[in-house]
C-alpha cells in the first residue's frame, strides 16, 4: 500500500518505501513543510531525530522541528532563541507591572488619606500609575 | 597561522584550514559545543547557515544554534518550542493576575465601604486575592 510518494521522498527524488520514516509526518499535499526542515536540518538528521523517538511522539517532534526551522529561516541569526529572549523580557515587564500594582493596593490600604478621590478616578491611566509607582521606589 | 585545530575540525578528524568557517566559533577548549550542534544539525548544515551570514553576525548565530541544539537534546520531542509554549503560558498567567489586581484597585476606589479594615490587612494573602477577584468575575 503506497498510493503516492510523501513530500520528503518527492523532494529527495527517491522511491517512498512502505515503512518510510517521513511519510506519516510529511504528506504530499504540504511540500513546503519538508523543504523548510530539510534546509535547516538536512534529511538524514531529521530521520535520525524521528527514529530515536517512540512512534506516538513523532508527530509532535516533526511539528516542533518544522516550527524551529521556520523561525531559523525568518531569523537566520537568532532563530527561536530570539523569540525566547523577547518572551522573557515580556514576562519581566508584566511581573514588574504586577508588583507595582500590588504595592499600590498595599499603600492605599495603609494610607487611605493619601489617596484623594480625584486620583482614584484615574486608575488605569498610565500617568497615574507612574505617579503611584514613584511612591514605592 | 594555524596554532591548532578547532573543536569542529578535531571532531571531524580533518585538517583545520586557515579560513575555517568553524574555527572562530568552536575553539578547541570547548569540544562539547560542536558535538551538540553536530548531533542536531550536522556539520555541513551549520557551515551553510554560518556562511550565508555576514561575519559580524556569525558569533550570535553559532551561540543560538548551540542553545537550540541543547534544548533539542534535553527535550527531543519539543526542543525549544516546548520552552516557548511554557513562556507564553506564563505571560498569560501573569497578565491575568495583573488584570485582576487592577480590577481590585478600581473596585476599592468605587466601593470603599465594601472594603473593611480587616480585609485590607490581608493584601497579598492568596485567599484574599481569590475572594476579591470573585467580585469582578
Amino acid at each position: 500500500m503506497n498510493p503516492g510518494r510523501c513530500a520528503a521522498c518527492r523532494y529527495l527524488r527517491r522511491r517512498c518505501p512502505p515503512a518510510c520514516i517521513f511519510s506519516p509526518y510529511f504528506p504530499p499535499n504540504n511540500p513546503q513543510r519538508f523543504v523548510s526542515i530539510h534546509r535547516i536540518y538536512g534529511a538524514s538528521n531529521v530521520a535520525k531525530l524521528l527514529q530515536q523517538l517512540p512512534s506516538h511522539l513523532r508527530t509532535q517532534a516533526a511539528d516542533s522541528l518544522y516550527l524551529e526551522a521556520q523561525y531559523r529561516i525568518e531569523d537566520p541569526v537568532y532563530g527561536c532563541v530570539g523569540l525566547i529572549s523577547l518572551l522573557q523580557q515580556q514576562i519581566h515587564d508584566v511581573e514588574r507591572q504586577l508588583a507595582m500594582t500590588q504595592a499600590e493596593i498595599a499603600f492605599r490600604a495603609r494610607h487611605p488619606q493619601a489617596v484623594e478621590s480625584n486620583l482614584l478616578n484615574n486608575v488605569g491611566n498610565p500617568s497615574f500609575s507612574n505617579q503611584a509607582s514613584s511612591w514605592f521606589m
